[in-house]
């Protein structure tokens, strides 16, 4: 399904073991490499947490993918470049939180 | 602080009391109300979690800003428009989570 004009937004939180080490570096890249590889990301960004509320909950890390449709969300969730990032990447998690919404407002 | 062609993300996931009834749509009109009253802000989108991976920890809501400076983004957090809103909303949040993020890649 497609929404006329708008977009889903696919919101990525991580939360790394305290002895992930230079594991976050490898994580980082590797979600970076994934807009390159998977043509359904629409968009990309991510960032790291610099808020000054204290309602971050142990996340650190926000990345932000946008798709132009439910079916390509769900072509990006099974892709295998995808997976074979979520295999380097969860030894490293302490915890994961994911939201998807359509753009409103 | 401003980063030169970078906007502040200010990412805000809300998952609301099982008893909060009306007080969602409330929340949900009281907080696309600020955008008007507080110029800070220089986007602002939300929607409802639509994810399917199951990982969203009870969050139903995002809501998106950005802010072109971190005094921008202080400002808006002492805002009177948005005290008025946290005291409006407080009593329906099960949960909130905040992170920032200075956009990247």
């Amino acid at each position: 399904m497609a929404k006329a004009n708008s977009l889903l937004r696919h919101v990525v939180l991580f939360a790394f073991k305290a002895d992930a080490g230079d594991g976050v570096r490898q994580v980082e890249e590797a979600f970076c490499r994934l807009p390159q590889l998977i043509p359904q990301i629409r968009s990309f960004e991510w960032g790291t947490d610099v808020s000054p509320e204290n309602l971050q909950q142990g996340f650190t890390h926000c990345f932000l993918l946008s798709f132009a449709s439910a079916e390509d969300r769900d072509a990006y969730l099974v892709h295998p470049h995808h997976q074979a990032f979520g295999k380097l990447a969860q030894p490293y998690f302490a915890k994961v939180l994911v939201v998807d919404y359509w753009v409103q407002g």
